[in-house]
């Protein structure tokens, strides 16, 4: 089965016809579509794929008592974004595996690929929500209540999708049994391009938090309420958009206000509320935290002067994630003695590699990205370099599969 | 009919148990309910509910060939408004010809009392739609093509609600039948309050605009493109919200953005595009103009600054509107003899009677409003002062229907 193949008949699902961009949500038709091809796939190549009690699905290649070689990544998307975000790296796992199973090899442990579920946090707002409930960073319980923009709850979703939230919860058992997971995933901005190079090996993810700031004012006409008898909730929303590029700048961190929901956001009335989420990060923590304190301060500020109410949430807050260093360099070497130059490099971007980092060694793949755009439908990968990551992570799972522990 | 008997049957109808607010959109289920219910009781007085070709409901009293006195109003919302809005001066109007009729009171020409459709502009975004079409403000064929936010067109909708989109356009006809209209409606602002007065005479409508500004960005990842690679159209957004009120109130003027739609609007990504809408009325067409293009000025410089496209569609502009002098001195001292000392006051809102007021005589009677809160839950009226609202259009109709013409 080669990757082109693969690719192919991934591609089309859950695409909007109009953006070209990705809708693939947890617990959705797509998303059902897409597991079903992961699932109709790896059971072509002769693995036993088995959902744990988080939605996660795991194909597994071999006994999987312990000491298992995991690799993988998710398949949903952000609203509208490209097709290679995790996807990539599920469809190169499958194709790595076929590839060294074309070449009869024979592995001395368990190898597994690993579907995630909700990566993106694009549905129920907390990122990598498969591998925070596996390693107990999130509990069953909270899970089951988070709630979509429509006030669907997980519980109730899953349960429509025919899974059972009851068993949402840490994975202790499972997690006993892999040794590592090394994740590819398309580059996240424009290091590789440059350098004139396919494949990357990943370093660490920058801290990363995410806010959510409930602006409450008082409806109003916007014909007759006089501006000093205004409470809009608008204004200082608008000025902590602006904030947050400010400090971003000062701080030399990024930061985002890009969800904003008007309520009742009519066209000639003034709003009783707006819901908006930061979204900060930064090299270091200290930085991060000095940047986000100071977009923080400038929104409680300007809702102040405009009489406006401002509720702060800290929806989530992941630290600076290093990757195990020794299998980081192990799978430098291993690229270079298959002739590929793979540089080193940090990311912006949060991974369930970096969740699992807390409780296994855990390496990264970067496939070059020629524009550097993510999250968009114009995100790109070109196909040879995708065929070169698959090659570069055959080589990787062959060595670290060819060692008993 | 009692005003109070009346209005406790229209008071649950589109209400949301949530917020308490209404949301009694054009030609949807609370649209057909209030419908209904205004039917039903017009049929009652010995009314005759006849539709007209664009949606609004007429119920006749007596022959109506020509020289009728018209009065109503609109029972669509904002999102989220208040009961008062539009729904008061609809059952004054049904309580006030009740009262004449329990009184025997004889008239000398027809009345009519009218339902006029989408006056808040709230589904279609084309505030006085009903009598903008009436009057040929706007055309049938660019009615029938508006949409709401689900890409639903107006044409659609009324057939959905068994209505004929292709009957909709000027209506010469009807509006050679109706000699002149006053409206009453409760007061938007908070001027009879400190004048302890329950009733006032409008004067006239602040000019007042609509703009429809599209940002049109570059989807990325929030955590991983550089802020200076970015082209994030949420930035010029958040300045031209500044610019509206700066603007507004440099220039003794109101300007307002509420409505701001985001998109795809997820947490951890940079926006394709963001929507916005401008609002901006002013005591006088030079300073509505010149605080609207200072604003859109801004906006051009803000979304250049950020490398984002920037189109401007002007939605609506309603010029300033005088009300007929006659018919409102002649409304002054038909209270004034009744016992009622009213005040003649302007509105920064717009009305059906400003639309009207191209082609007929118009006037308007407005109910105190205690806190001057408007398209809000919070509005509010006394019954007591509902009540005389009511005799004072009664006793206005009854000036006006005893001359025969």
């Amino acid at each position: 089965m080669r990757f082109a193949e693969l690719w192919a008949e991934l591609e089309p699902l859950g695409r909007d016809p109009g953006t070209g961009g990705y809708r693939r949500y947890s617990w959705t038709a797509a998303d059902s579509q897409c597991r079903d091809w992961f699932t109709h796939h790896a059971t072509r190549l002769g693995l036993a794929v088995e959902p744990d009690r988080n939605g996660n699905l795991w194909a597994w290649w071999g006994d999987a008592r312990a000491g298992a070689v995991a690799t993988g990544s998710h398949l949903d998307s952000v609203p509208d974004g490209g097709g290679y975000d995790g996807a990539l790296g599920v469809a190169s796992a499958l194709a790595a595996v076929a590839e060294l199973k074309d070449k009869n090899f024979n592995p001395e442990r368990a190898a597994v690929i690993a579907v995630l579920t909700e990566e993106e946090g694009a549905r129920f707002r907390v990122p990598c929500l498969g591998t925070r409930l596996m390693t107990g960073a999130i509990s069953g319980e909270d899970a089951r209540a988070l709630t979509d923009d429509d006030g669907t709850t997980l519980a109730q979703a899953m349960a429509a999708a025919g899974a059972d939230p009851d068993q949402l919860g840490p994975d202790d058992d499972l997690l006993g049994r892999i040794a590592m997971f090394v994740e590819l995933h398309v580059e996240q901005g424009r290091a590789l391009e440059p350098l004139g190079v396919p494949v990357g090996v990943g370093d660490g993810i920058w801290p990363h938090g995410r806010w959510r700031l409930d602006f409450t004012g008082r409806a109003d006409h916007a014909g007759t309420a006089r501006l000093e008898d205004r409470h809009d909730p608008m204004l200082p929303c608008a000025q902590t958009a602006l904030a947050a590029r400010e400090q971003a700048a000062a701080h030399g961190a990024v930061a985002t206000m890009s969800k904003v929901i008007a309520e009742p956001g009519g066209t000639n009335g003034i709003n009783s509320a707006v819901h908006a989420w930061l979204d900060a990060r930064a090299a270091d923590e200290e930085t991060l935290d000095r940047t986000s304190a100071a977009v923080l301060a400038a929104a409680q500020g300007a809702a102040k002067a405009h009489g406006v109410g401002l509720t702060v949430r800290q929806e989530s807050y992941t630290p600076l994630v290093r990757f195990d260093q020794n299998l980081r360099d192990r799978i430098v070497r291993v690229l270079s003695a298959d002739g590929l130059s793979a540089p080193v490099l940090g990311t912006g971007a949060g991974h369930d590699a970096g969740v699992l980092a807390a409780r296994l060694p855990t390496a990264m793949l970067f496939v070059r990205n020629p524009t550097g755009i993510s999250h968009s439908p114009a995100e790109q990968a070109h196909l040879a370099d995708c065929e070169t990551g698959v090659r570069a992570l055959a080589a990787v799972l062959a060595d670290l599969l060819a060692d008993g522990r």
